[in-house]
């Protein structure tokens, strides 16, 4: 297996485009024929539709788009049901050649972080063999426990050739209660980028980029292009583009010269641009895959 | 029910002291009897060893000690089968008295927090229905998102009457790497401390104390006490007591003038003092935990 920034590379070059689809489903925002047909008595009902919708979804944007991005906690809510649900989709998921990136944050040390990695990734080892969990190309980290918590995840990550998306600077409106204190002239969040660009630098593809990203929000440009110049060779993943207010102006100062180094996340305007009742419901998905993807595309 | 801060001092003051036991389960450190019993062919076979094991664990320590602590990393990394067993130890720990706080460190912003919490907490909303997921008293939480992604676990929370513990000050090496960031002349740590300090505010219990705890290391005995004297209506939880090398000394900066204030967390100490083909292993497991217990009861 190649290099996980040149699996991105060559799946985005592949789709023409950087968009990263946000498995987020929502019970109240779920066709109503989906939500029918599973009924509403419990859990097990609401995973059932989860999974037939994401279903759905996947095959619909796996022509159009490289990566695709499950947020554990809508699976997680719906208890082991829904975690088997996000299991299953992450396996399609990769069948229908998609990017996978688990949306987890997950955060601990020593070898409990260790724990969470290697679900994320080449699995758990029991008696000498190896048994897969999620087998997630790539997995969203929280940085705040420090060094030796992010870097079982890297250790992990590096051994399955998959990727790392360290929390920078998020893009909701309180994210600057910590992320933007200003230690030694310069925000924490800057910091935590100088980190993630040293983490990168381990291990870089043949692509120039390395296997460990940022997470970054659309909804402040200027940082965005500040912390591309700070971090030429880690990779971006942007979400809050269209739902969270960011549009293609704001997301561009996250590309390098040559259009790479970035995925960019949609979540609820690609899975939910339709009233539940639209029987013609996987139209309008497709038709909002595709007008995100056309504004995206002179970006990359 | 109860204030969460009331129902924790109760049930310290009904056990005479503030032990959690750590629900760390690892399947090289589990009696072989019990994984001789399961096999070691699947992820499910090393899940349904962690139950008997962590069954046991709870009967032996529910009428020693007050708390629980299920460290989710263990049971995610057995996949959705792990979860459904982390689900039903949750349960047997309520039924058998104990508090539980479930060590799952979720970090994420708006609905998506909110996910996360209903699932920690009161359960999830489907058709005018509640369906419970974890159902635990208290959850971990990363603060490293900032206010509004720290603010929908402490709502949910509220609704069911749970707590929240902020990670602050942790005790691995590598922590310092952010949390010792110096801004506005304090450590980072510092200002999430503050920011504790003022969500434990907004609900206290008869006893004292907020429904929002601080997470913080024992191996900085020092800062403990510093701590302490910031933020005197916050639970401190304290991991890292035994194994990670902390003593009774060590976590005592951590109680207020009146004994109150602290879960002092223990894992492998508790769990797995025994070789694992000692057939008295849960003699062992009883041993320690009333060895630890009474090192720590002066301090309460």
């Amino acid at each position: 297996m190649d290099h996980f920034a040149d699996r991105l590379v060559a799946v985005i070059r592949a789709k023409g485009n950087p968009l990263c689809v946000g498995l987020d489903p929502r019970w109240e925002s779920l066709p109503m024929e989906i939500r029918r047909r599973h009924g509403d008595d419990s859990l097990s009902a609401m995973a059932a539709s989860y999974e037939e919708f994401c279903d759905r979804v996947l095959e619909i944007v796996a022509p159009l788009v490289p990566v695709v991005k499950p947020q554990s906690a809508f699976f997680e809510a719906c208890g082991p049901d829904g975690m088997a649900v996000m299991q299953r989709l992450l396996r399609k998921a990769r069948g229908l050649g998609l990017l996978t990136i688990l949306d987890a944050k997950r955060n601990d040390i020593a070898s409990t972080a260790a724990a969470y990695a290697d679900a994320a990734f080449g699995g758990v080892s029991m008696a000498g063999r190896v048994h897969p969990v999620w087998e997630a190309d790539a997995l969203t980290v929280n940085p705040y426990l420090g060094r030796d918590a992010v870097e079982p995840f890297l250790q992990s990550a590096r051994r399955a050739q998959a990727g790392v998306f360290v929390l920078v600077r998020t893009s909701n409106p309180g994210a600057g209660l910590f992320q933007d204190l200003v230690a030694d002239g310069r925000p924490v969040y800057c910091h935590v980028a100088e980190a993630v660009a040293a983490w990168a630098r381990e291990n870089v593809g043949r692509c120039g980029l390395g296997d460990v990203g940022a997470v970054v929000g659309a909804t402040y440009p200027a940082e965005l292009a500040a912390l591309r110049k700070l971090t030429p060779d880690v990779i971006f993943l942007v979400p809050g583009y269209g739902a969270q207010g960011g549009a293609a102006a704001d997301v561009a100062p996250a590309f390098r010269p040559d259009g790479l180094g970035v995925v960019v996340n949609s979540s609820r305007g690609v899975l939910f641009p339709f009233k539940t009742d639209d029987p013609a419901w996987e139209q309008r998905v497709e038709e909002a895959t595709r007008a995100t993807v056309a504004a995206l595309a002179p970006l990359s």
